[in-house]
C-alpha cells in the first residue's frame, strides 16, 4: 500500500479503506512511509473531494488511537463533556461545567487555547491566579473523584496525529473541511474517555461557519461520526452574530461566569448556557426528558451549587478561590477608554467578529499559536443590539494595556456597531438541535 | 503574499496572478517561502481544478526561467527540435535528427532517461560504445555548428524547478495533469534555446495518454502554451497501441535506426520519422509546405546524408562511428530465445504496453529514475499486426541476459498478441495535426 496510490484514490473521488486510513494517521504520527508532501496531497485531495461518514468515522477513531486514550471507566458516574466551535464572549463552559458536574455529571473538560478572534477556555481560566491548566493524569483523576469536573489543556500524547495535521492544514489552506474538522474535533474528544458530548456549532458572522447550511452539515457530520464511534453526541446550532453576554477578554469573561454562577447573568448567555448543561444532563442519563435537565440545573444555578462547584474546581487545580467574591485579585489594566454612541438610537448590529478581533489586537487574543495573551485587556459591550441608547451614551468600556494597541482597535469597534431608529428584530440564540 | 493565501486561491478554482506564479516556482526553486508540502498542496488543488492556457503559459515560462535559459543565437540558423510523449519503440529521434540536420535544420536535443515502459533517447544513444551524453555547453555548441545536431542529456541547471516538482508529483499522484505535464514538457525545451517544436504526442494502450481526447487536450495545451512563449510549436497525434518499428530495447532500435537512416526501415518507423522532421524543416522556414519539406527530407533519407550526419554526430560526440557498419560492435547478450505462434492466423493485436514492460523486466528499462539499464536486451517483434504467422512461426525474438529476468518476461509476452483469422484492419500512424 504506496502512500501515492491512496493519495491517488482519494484524488478521482473513490472511498479510502480502513487500512488506508490507518496508513494516512499513522505516517502522520510516525512519518512512516508517508513524507509530509504526501500528506499535505491528501488533506487537499480530501478538502476538495470529500469523506464519506464511513471514512470521516475511521479517520476519527485512528486519529483519536493514534496518541493516548483516556480510560475513566474506574471513575464511577456518566462523563459527558461540551465543546463549541468557538465564539466571540463565549464563555460558557466555565458556567456550565460546574452546573453539570453539581447535577452529577463526571465532565473530563480538555480544552484548547484561543486562536485568531476566538477566546479559548483555557486562556480565561488562567486568568485566575495560580490556576494550573497543566495537570498531571493523576492530578486530572482526583480533580474529577472530588469535585466531579476538570479543566485542563490537551497533553500533547492526545491525538498526535491530529497536531500534525492541524497545523499542516493551516498552511495549506485546507482548514474549512467538514470530514477534516469533524476528525479534528472528535478525536480529541474520544481521547477523553467520555461516554456523552454536546456540541455547540456556532453559526454566523462571528463563527468559523458562517452559514447556517455550513454549520448543520457539520452538525450532522460531528452527531454522526460522534455516534459512530460510541460516543453520544447531539449538536445545538446556535448563533454567533452578537457577542456571547457582554464580556470579552479573558479576566472579563471570567467576571462575567461567575456573575452568571451567581445567577446575575446577562440573559443570553445564561440561556445558552443552561440550555448546554441541560443537554449534557440529559446525555448522561440524569433526567428523563428537556424539561427535568432544564429544571435540575437551574436548581443548581440558582441555588449557588455551581458557584460552588466552580469554587472547588478553582482551589482543586491551585486557583486562588477568593477571586470568586474579589475581582480586584484579577489582573487589570487600570486603564479604560469608552467608545460612545454618536447620535441616539437603537443598537441594531453588533459584529461579534469585529470585536473579537479588536480584543485580540488589544493583546488578549493570539494571532499565531505561539504569542502570549494579555488576560486584562478586553472589552465590555455596555450597549448590546435591541438596546436604546441617546448620544454620549457608552457602547463598549475598552480595558487597554498599550495606548498603540487601542489605536489600533479603536476603527475596528467604532466600526463594529450600527445605530437605527426603530429595534431590531432579535432572532433566538438556539437556531436548531440535532440529535 | 503567503503561500497559504495563493493555494486556497487554487483550491477554491481562481486564477493565480503571474506573481503568485512566479511566488510558487521560486519556492519551488530554492525553498523560499514554501515548505515542500504546500508546494505539493498546491500541485494537488492544479490537479483538481486545473489551470488556464494564461496560468500554465506563465508557469511554464517561470519554470524556465528557474534555471539555464541557453542563447544559441549565435549559431547561425534554425533551431527546431522535436519532444516525444513517449512510447515503445520510438527511436525516431535518432532518425529525424539527423535527417532534419541533413536539411539545414539545427537541431539542439536534450533529452531525458527512459522510466518505466518507456525508452529513453539518451539510453539508446549510450549504447554506442564510447557515445557520451554529458557534453559541456562549450561542447553543445561545437556540435551544433560542426554536425547541426547535438544530443545530450538535461543538465542540472535546466528548469530546476520542474526537478523537483516532477519528482514530488510522481509521490503525490498530480502526475497527469494537462498544465502541469505542459509546463513541465515546455519548460525544457523553452531552456534549449530554440525556436521551434514538433511535438509528437502518442495516443493509446502504449502511451501516456490513452484516449484520443486526452491527448488531443494536450496536444492543443502544448501547442497553445509554446505559441505563448515565442516558440513555434506544431503537435502531431500519432497513434501508439502497437509498438513503433520491431525493435524493442536500447541496443536494438540503435541498429533500427540505423537501418531506416540507410532506406531499410519498417515502414511505420520510417513514414512516422520523415514525416516529423519534415514538420521541423517547415517550422525551421527551410520549406514553404508540407510537400517540399518531405521532399527534402526523403532526399536526406535516400541520398544517405542523414545517414552520414549521425556519422559525424556519433563521432562527435565521442562514440564509435564504425558501429554504423558493424553492429557485433555493440552490446550483445549471446542469448536469445524465441515466443512463437502458437496457432496459424493473422496477427491482430499487439500490445505495445506489455512489450515495453517486457523489456523493463529483461534489464532494458528503469522501474525507478535511479536504476541503471542493460542496453543489450530487447525484443524485436518479428511478425507485427496484419502479418500472417503459421505455428510456430518466430513472433518475439527475445535478447535476454538473465534467465529469471526473461522468466519473469516471458508472460507478458506471451499474452501480448493476438491472432485471428482474418487481417485486422490497419489504421493509420499520424492521427491528428494541431499547430
Amino acid at each position: 500500500m504506496r502512500a501515492a496510490d491512496i493519495i491517488r484514490t482519494k484524488r478521482d473521488g473513490g472511498e479510502l479503506t480502513a487500512a488506508e486510513i490507518d496508513s494516512f494517521v499513522r505516517g502522520a504520527t510516525t512519518g512512516a512511509a508517508w513524507a509530509p508532501y504526501q500528506l499535505s496531497a491528501l488533506l487537499m485531495a480530501v478538502f476538495l473531494r470529500g469523506m464519506s461518514p464511513g471514512e470521516t468515522a475511521h479517520l476519527t477513531r485512528a486519529m483519536a488511537d493514534s496518541g493516548k486514550v483516556l480510560d475513566l471507566s474506574d471513575i464511577p458516574g456518566p462523563k459527558v463533556d461540551k465543546h463549541s466551535t468557538g465564539g466571540v464572549g463565549d464563555k460558557t463552559s466555565l458556567i456550565l461545567g460546574p452546573l453539570a458536574a453539581a447535577c452529577g455529571v463526571i465532565v473530563p473538560m480538555m480544552s484548547g487555547r484561543g486562536l485568531g478572534h476566538s477566546g479559548g477556555t483555557l486562556d480565561k481560566l488562567e486568568s485566575i491566579p495560580g490556576f494550573r491548566v497543566g495537570l498531571s493524569e493523576a492530578e486530572f483523576r482526583s480533580a474529577l473523584r472530588n469535585v466531579g469536573i476538570g479543566m485542563i489543556g490537551q497533553t500533547s500524547d492526545v491525538a498526535p496525529a491530529d497536531k500534525t495535521l492541524y497545523a499542516m492544514r493551516d498552511v495549506t489552506s485546507t482548514v474549512e473541511s467538514i470530514p477534516l474538522i469533524t476528525a479534528s474535533i472528535l478525536s480529541k474528544k474520544i481521547a477523553e474517555g467520555i461516554n456523552g458530548l454536546v456540541m455547540d456549532v456556532k453559526c454566523g458572522h462571528g463563527a468559523f461557519m458562517k452559514t447556517r447550511s455550513s454549520a448543520r452539515q457539520l452538525a450532522e457530520s460531528l452527531v454522526r461520526v460522534g455516534t459512530a464511534n460510541g460516543l453520544k453526541t447531539v449538536a445545538m446550532l446556535t448563533a454567533m452574530d452578537v457577542p456571547l453576554g457582554r464580556y470579552v477578554g479573558n479576566t472579563l469573561e471570567v467576571i462575567e461566569s461567575i456573575e452568571t454562577l451567581k445567577g446575575n447573568g446577562p440573559r443570553d448567555l445564561t440561556e445558552l448556557s443552561v440550555l448546554l448543561a441541560a443537554q449534557m444532563v440529559k446525555l448522561a442519563g440524569l433526567a428523563e426528558d428537556d424539561d427535568e435537565a432544564t429544571r435540575k440545573v437551574q436548581t443548581a444555578l440558582y441555588s449557588g451549587a455551581g458557584l460552588e462547584v466552580f469554587r472547588r474546581c478553582v482551589e482543586e487545580q491551585g486557583g486562588d478561590p477568593h477571586t470568586l467574591d474579589d475581582y480586584s485579585r484579577l489582573p487589570t489594566t487600570h486603564r479604560t477608554m469608552l467608545v460612545v454612541a454618536p447620535r441616539s438610537g437603537f443598537v441594531s448590529e453588533m459584529v461579534a467578529g469585529a470585536i473579537g478581533v479588536a480584543s485580540m489586537v488589544l493583546g488578549g487574543g493570539r494571532e499565531r499559536a505561539e504569542d502570549g495573551v494579555d488576560h486584562a485587556v478586553g472589552i465590555i459591550c455596555r450597549a448590546k443590539p435591541g438596546e436604546k441608547v441617546r448620544a454620549g451614551d457608552t457602547i463598549y468600556e475598552v480595558h487597554y494595556r498599550s495606548s498603540a494597541k487601542m489605536m489600533a482597535a479603536l476603527p475596528l469597534l467604532e466600526e463594529s456597531f450600527t445605530l437605527a431608529d426603530t429595534p431590531p428584530v432579535i432572532e433566538p440564540i438556539l437556531m436548531e438541535e440535532l440529535a
